[in-house]
């Protein structure tokens, strides 16, 4: 198909896979598309989900992508996060439980990848090294190493780039007065994997979102001993903490085992988790193409949250850049967008009204109280772009994210316990077998037949 | 000074310190020498000295260089590793005992460059993004990252790039059959920090070289339950390992805790720490400048074991590449040789000769039968390299090496109790307060002083 755009997509994460399928759902029905080809770093697809028991660095000695841990379930209703066009039920041909584990979570997303035979699309093993733009000729170029072989491979030229690697791979790390000469060990949630390897040890974890609400919550299920959590801005602010969960101001220093903390208080621990966040890392991608923000509902300097306004070109864009209430669906809309925008399907507005449309949106951002706010104006931008590409689906989930919210404010221990009804199948989620404190059978297996082996 | 070489110099561990070491004495002694711009990756010098109590990736998002733990004692004498020019006697001012623990090296070490204000040469912060050669110029494009202020840095051009970026950085992970599904904790080596943390817990150690045998006896020492050690091709076969070490072939799967070995013997383990070695990792390097290689005592392709006879233009050399005994006045004698060269006060002879020099050391490598032979072996490349700069010292400790595997090999708990005799100083060094199996205090202040809290 001579004459269609170049694109070199970078990562196959759930964002870079709905890249894939929209482009593949083009050509499918015969219209101009992309050709494009997927660079990789892992062995295999799913990004995040791809889970991993190496840390730090995998086993080519890049940077280890994978931050999930073994015990991780869904912290939102399915519900939430399913794709329109493919539900939990078309996948599993059931109805299942609200909140599953996250074995089931990437059964759910292969589905989707294999149904439309996107595997062949990616190019495993392989890691962007560097995109530069060429002025001159108006597109890009493209180190590639094979990691397999340990070869840098030729250079490529696109005429678009689209990034999609994520942001949550590379850790945030703060230094703490003496945590150098903390006795124990000092871990960040990058590299938590197992909640089982902190039995009966005493824990500080420091941070105040999703990541340090349910390491300490996970280590609690599997027994570890007390968890103190400290926050640098406010609280989680849970009334319904299980025994043994505490929140408390930032820590100031460590002493030996001790750690004293802002109110004057101090604990003994064995381990410190620093749940502290991730940096957005783009090390290959040159300066003035780079990606520098921190997290939040709309970053600056990317129309409709996508296209880059940095090179001038409107031909780089970044996916799932977003904080994120909404996950698989807003990259999902988003992929689609970008792909029509490549394929010319759908026309950029000028840069002058591409700057003002981006000001709105951070001008409203910036009125944003609470999770309610949030979850109204990340539903508005995905909506917004639904409207652009004419999707026949309302993906509009805010009702469910609300009740999440509130079930979560009211019991943080039991709202995995609630179940949902699909916008898009109409089916309600069945009660899971066991209260998710108490279950620790986290297979597909059992969950898809809801028989627990014990 | 116009018409000096320009030299890039990529680590300022031991390796690179050496280098500019031995440039700045050519300048004191107002003889030609190079411009030298050195780029360190972390915000202090000293490579693997430069203990961070970070894992994974550093505050920059960079792969984590530092490999030691915080209660690493020398494993060598350090009247083996001492600068003839700068003895520690010279440093310290007193006869110390000769196995002297982290802290106090990395003093000694710092004593030798403070003592030539070697800091104003070292650019801190930075990060080798990529290095290419120009043929039609005859040299390199550097391509560096200011990590502290998170930009592209122009690219720059050298005459000569000099790598010293260690090899002992990037930890090589093989995958074990059910590993994946383990239940504690799984780490490398490389992430090791605190014997401490494993008091109690029962280890399974990977691995027969100087990690596996200094974390097993480190872990011990600190408390840790029964240590298994598990070897690949040989054991480290040492005939007084303290109760609850003992060494088993190859482990060939995990079931839940239970380590399953070659030998069909099983064991119930709560860590399994992967003491598998470290990768030539070069990334930064172009294809055809990298150097790629097993570990052993004369890599191919380095000329003197130094320079790069791949680019073909002897412009390109990298340092400490060896599998080592003699450490730093081998990286010293290396680094003296190295300068010489780039000054243009050594000369090379002919691609031929180069190539032919090679063959005969590779030969000769070949024939090495045990651990004496590799360290006559070594001593024989190092007074090569001292020869060759007219080096008024000799360098041979050989004699001190191999009673030091002696002592290994007859206590592998006692020999860190063993005194040696300086060649350079004439000192023996004295008694050690304490026998290093019950020694827990490893200050600095302890050690110079003798005078143990407890």
């Amino acid at each position: 198909m001579a004459g269609n755009q170049r694109v070199c997509l970078i990562g196959a994460g759930p964002s870079g896979m709905s890249f894939l399928y929209h482009n593949s759902k083009l050509k499918a029905a015969g219209k101009k598309c992309a050709d494009v080809v997927c660079y990789e770093k892992q062995s295999n697809w799913g990004g995040l989900w791809n889970y991993t028991w190496r840390t730090g660095l995998d086993e080519h000695g890049e940077l280890c992508h994978g931050s999930q841990y073994r015990d991780l379930w869904s912290n939102g209703p399915k519900e939430c996060l399913e794709y329109p066009d493919y539900t939990f039920y078309d996948h599993f041909g059931k109805v299942l439980p609200s909140f599953p584990p996250r074995a089931v979570l990437f059964d759910y997303l292969q589905g989707r990848w294999n149904k439309s035979n996107l595997r062949n699309y990616v190019t495993f093993n392989t890691v962007v090294k560097s995109v530069t733009f060429n002025k001159e000729t108006d597109d890009f170029t493209v180190m590639v190493k094979d990691l397999s072989i340990d070869k840098d491979l030729p250079p490529e030229r696109f005429s678009h780039v689209i990034v999609a690697s994520g942001h949550f791979s590379v850790p945030v790390v703060p230094y703490f007065d003496g945590i150098d000469m903390f006795p124990g060990r000092v871990l960040h949630s990058h590299d938590f994997r197992r909640a089982r390897e902190f039995k009966g040890q005493r824990l500080l974890v420091v941070g105040a979102k999703y990541s340090a609400e349910d390491i300490a919550m996970q280590c609690r299920k599997m027994g570890s001993g007390n968890v103190v959590c400290c926050y640098r801005t406010k609280p989680m602010g849970f009334s319904n903490w299980p025994a043994g969960i505490e929140e408390r101001p930032l820590l100031t220093k460590v002493i030996g085992n001790t750690i004293h903390f802002k109110d004057g208080t101090t604990a003994e621990v064995d381990v410190i988790i620093l749940c502290t966040g991730y940096m957005y890392h783009f090390p290959f991608m040159s300066e003035s193409l780079r990606l520098k923000t921190k997290t939040e509902l709309y970053p600056d300097g990317l129309y409709k949250g996508t296209v880059w306004m940095g090179g001038g070109n409107n031909k780089l864009m970044y996916l799932g850049m977003q904080d994120q209430y909404y996950s698989f669906t807003m990259f999902d809309i988003q992929a689609e967008w970008a792909c029509a925008v490549v394929a010319g399907h759908l026309k950029l507005p000028n840069r002058r009204q591409m700057e003002a449309d981006i000001k709105v949106w951070r001008e409203e951002q910036k009125l944003l109280k609470d999770c309610y706010e949030d979850i109204a104006y990340q539903t508005k931008f995905v909506c917004d772009l639904a409207s652009e590409v004419g999707c026949k689906y309302n993906l509009d989930v805010s009702a469910l994210y609300n009740k999440w919210e509130d079930d979560r404010f009211a019991n943080i221990t039991t709202y995995r316990d609630q179940t949902f009804t699909s916008v898009f199948s109409g089916k309600t989620g069945i009660k899971h077998h066991t209260p998710w404190f108490k279950a620790f059978d986290d297979s597909l297996e059992t969950f898809v037949n809801q028989t627990p082996n014990k």
